[in-house]
């Protein structure tokens, strides 16, 4: 099946191929009278944008994003905001290679297995291209919800992590790794570097901090609002892992030290600890939503790997082109959007069902 | 809001709470002419069950299952199965300190912060009594999947690690701890008993594969295999992190080492490694399904924690009364039920869109 | 496909059979902290009754309603409100003439068709005893909506409508067929016996209206106030046709007669006619929203109807045992819970994006 | 709320405004390996195109069609499919009048009442022009259900009915009124001519037939196949009746009279009446669906009409601009393309549920 609208009353569904000629999202649900131009989106792409350092892919695109309908005199409408990105840089290369045989850790063939064939053009539908139209959404989303920041940052890549000492949230934009650590960026210039020049890849751990949630939202059971920003983390290309909070550490932790005790505070509870982050029984607590994400590294690499072609035959096969040597970095403004879209949807279905019976 | 039900197309609804006449869940979307009786879902109900060892929660419940609907001389009729269980052991204790004021890692805050107050009783519909309805909805959804043959076990209590030297899956059944390492076992005893005897409690990480599932099942893009099966999972009381495969080890991969080679299998391809835990592009490859859930260590302690009142005054509480010392124990099954009520959605998902246009 | 749920934010979801040992629904997203017992359901559940006049069939159920979840100390917790009706008067009839042959007018051979076999008891899941599930969940929405006065009334049985002239609300609870009008009451009588006594069955037309709902609920384009109650409206058994407001009247309007002028209100326009039935552009305009339901005449009677055996051979079969003679008229109480469960939907789907962005 | 999208698991989304750049849908869950070009949706464009006659709007717009996602090499890839259709003539025409008051009739009020403010420029969202996006969609859906053969067709103008007598489907095509008889289409055109001449309008009938539907599509309860019909056909603009089959007429046939006797045929039974319009208990029955579609007088005439302004005063107003004398002309290919887009979802919904066990 395709399933290509995420959100219960605050929802977006995005449309588009790699090398098609365009990429899209539709945002249907959001409350009317906000100001909206694509002056509020473009930033966002800007930082998702591939061809900004020789740390991501040299495919240049302008991601110019085009708002088409939901907006009139500068506010939304209340109506379905339909968003438009043009694909201007598809290079008419040779893909004979990646139609014959599949790429390993592609989608090629689960994508094959599943459909019977597929776009293979820069991988198509499963191409990490369609996280621009995330992004643009995402941009929409944080409209609903001003009173809510958010951050992601890379805090891993290849094993080598940042060191909480140095977190300094005011170097994330200062290098092209979304870095908190001044060092570890330094360590990871020669990290990725080397790995693209090896023509291999390397995996990342994002991490990402919405402040200013208040205590009540979430959906429990089966739409709890960790439950949402799982499936809406392991929904982004290359993603294999979700934390909420501690995560697997707090599978370590005794119940005494997992616990986040409280005092009074000046405005509800004042918590002493953020175990859980920020989420419980699937509800927020008012403390702020901490998740991590675990990237796998690019699949596309330069050196050759066993697999089979299309016809059964064994072969080898290298993914030339333009790639990501860690496709986890260009992640962070991705995280973020999906963070924002999961929020603003919970911020409106709270509403709906707490927010009293008079008018 | 509350979101009760999950699943597209082979769906399920739960409700109840931990202390009411009973709870239940109503499995609609289930193929017709499948046979089914009480019998084909008690056995899962029972590897469940409280009180069947000094390591889990004492509190008694037969747990029996009662078909009420969906089902005719002995098979699905295609309509509403609803089944119930009736909580029989709800001990008339005294829950004032928990009505006063909130256990810290419980829901308690959450849910007075979202819905103005709760059903205090056990933790009313946050309790981990609900993932019984669940366990038999999972005995249904096995039916529809008769050809995958999914397998749970705790690799991991309190930071002590099964070897997988000593992996024996036959050991699972054998211990209370559903441990395929018997050494393992032998020392959660020693640990889970001593965390008991002090008040406290453990997490656990708890493994599920699935194997049999053909290449094709998932719903691109955001009904992802790995993205629906991360909301199951993060759906269960206690569960703070999810990994597909390697997860987070994945992160520290280069992409060479984390590819999945092929070569020519007697059926599609052989794959040489399962990083990817079964799974890409969101789209089952014909490997065995595979993931990893941490859960956080029960939060109901008899060691006293710091807390406030629903009055906003400081004061400390313990939770007596009768509880699992590591919860993750008894979320196998749980687990299990997920996995095979994700998967059964994602088969008849499948089949929908890629069944062909004739009839 | 089976698809027992309905509604947005505010859903239900139905189960049972006629002859099963229980029916129910589920209710999830009703807000918190409403007042509920049994007492607010049970006389909704009995105007549905059966067995209450020689003009409904006379199977005898108490229909006496179970909340077995989601109300904590009389009040609505904002978990799922789990509603059971035990069936009590299932008659150990023979059902061998049902179970071979298909009757016409029934669900018998589409069910078959559908499912490869049915529950041929008393029509199974196809009877309109399901209809009970909806009242009562019915009257949880009416708990969401205590502004809206919802009422129906049968207009036309058999061909012979009411006059409007006659219309008085008071008459609606004073004869066995929800008339408004005393002297077609009174002609009904002679009208629906004698089509008992001959074994046939008579159509009707009901007509429901709810005042109080303001300007402004609706969620356009696909799901319109209109649309969703054209849709809860048809899902009833037995029922063929829906109009809003003039519905196939206005078809013969020229525009400048159907227009609903305006004039400055005290709040808001005042309306000077109301064809629209309260509903503009799938919003609601303030006016009272105003449908009629055709029901078919019951397809179960005693006169014998041509038809074919499950072996494929001709036959003839006539329904016996206990039946309406117009199902219309206990369709009266189930058209005003359809209505009460949009509206308490569509109010908070209205909330959900229309609340304003500040908390 | 805003609910742009419609169906189950083969779903489409539209968005755009009647002034807006552009309109469009996204098909989201269509099935993979279908042969599509513009140019098998754009003949169905044409028919609904505004401009090609007297009798409809003198709105010019080629309403070129543009497949922007999910196509490749001329198949359909299985991924959402993106279609978009500029606005070319959108007149930059003086809209002070409808932006100060509300035209009765339209949604003007209603939408002011929601959002608090709307996109006045020709109706914006709410405009008959948005019906394009359907079409569009629908001839996908069309690819999907090779074998049912779908016809609307204009049944009755002003109150003027066709002579069944007279019926002849090789008529429909040549007269601008999709009629079928051609002596009412003689009439028709004077009808219509005098009510555009007044700047007066007309309202309509719409029926329409699918033929070649199986039995066992439709989705009990709350997914009736009725029920979604009715659904879809109540979501289009003007419209304020759906009859399913007899419709109100069965309300007045006796039991015996409405039942559609079977005798024994080649495949199945076969059926001596259709009162029931081809569907029983929510499902299709193997006969033609049948059902009719009220559709009011279109809302903008040229007669002046009592109305308020925003700021509540006392106004008249008239609806100068390019109008369809009668919307239920054009209503004859949004009808056909809804009947197409509910079947498609059925037919895989169904194909979801009872596709058997086995893959």
């Amino acid at each position: 099946m395709s399933f290509n609208s995420f959100g219960r009353v605050f929802r977006f569904t995005t449309w588009g191929e790699s090398h098609g000629p365009a990429i899209g999202a539709v945002v249907d649900g959001c409350p009317p009278g906000l100001p909206l131009t694509e002056a509020d989106i473009q930033p966002w792409l800007d930082l998702r944008k591939p061809g900004t350092s020789k740390f991501t892919t040299q495919r240049r695109e302008a991601d110019l994003v085009r708002i088409l309908s939901g907006v009139f005199e500068g506010r939304t409408t209340g109506t379905p905001i339909s968003l438009m990105i043009e694909n201007t840089d598809q290079r008419s290369k040779d893909y004979s290679d990646v139609a014959k045989a599949y790429r390993p850790g592609h989608a090629d063939y689960a994508y094959d297995a599943k459909y019977g064939f597929r776009d293979y053009r820069g991988g198509g539908r499963s191409s990490a291209r369609e996280t621009a139209s995330r992004v643009a959404a995402g941009a929409v989303a944080r409209l609903v919800i001003p009173d809510v920041d958010i951050f992601a940052y890379v805090s891993e890549i290849g094993g080598d992590a940042i060191d909480y000492a140095n977190f300094d949230p005011a170097q994330i934009g200062e290098n092209p790794f979304f870095c908190p650590d001044r060092q570890a960026a330094q360590r990871w210039e020669a990290l990725v570097d080397a790995a693209r020049l090896d023509g291999s890849s390397l995996g990342a751990v994002v991490e990402c901090v919405a402040s200013g949630v208040p205590a009540g939202w979430g959906a429990p059971l089966y739409a709890k609002l960790d439950s949402e920003l799982a499936a809406a983390m392991m929904s982004i290309n290359a993603v294999k892992g979700v934390e909420i909070g501690d995560g697997f550490a707090a599978a370590r932790l005794r119940g005494e030290d997992n616990a986040d005790p409280m005092r009074p505070g000046a405005d509800g509870p004042a918590f002493l600890a953020n175990h859980a982050g920020g989420i419980a029984g699937g509800i927020s607590t008012g403390q702020p939503i901490k998740l991590r994400v675990a990237f796998k590294p690019t699949s596309s690499i330069l050196i050759p790997v066993d697999t089979v072609t299309r016809d059964g035959d064994a072969s080898q096969i290298i993914t030339k082109g333009r790639h990501d040597p860690c496709v986890g970095i260009r992640g962070v403004p991705v995280v973020e959007a999906m963070m924002a879209l999961v929020l603003a949807d919970q911020k409106l279905l709270h509403r709906a069902q707490c927010g009293g019976i008079g008018d």
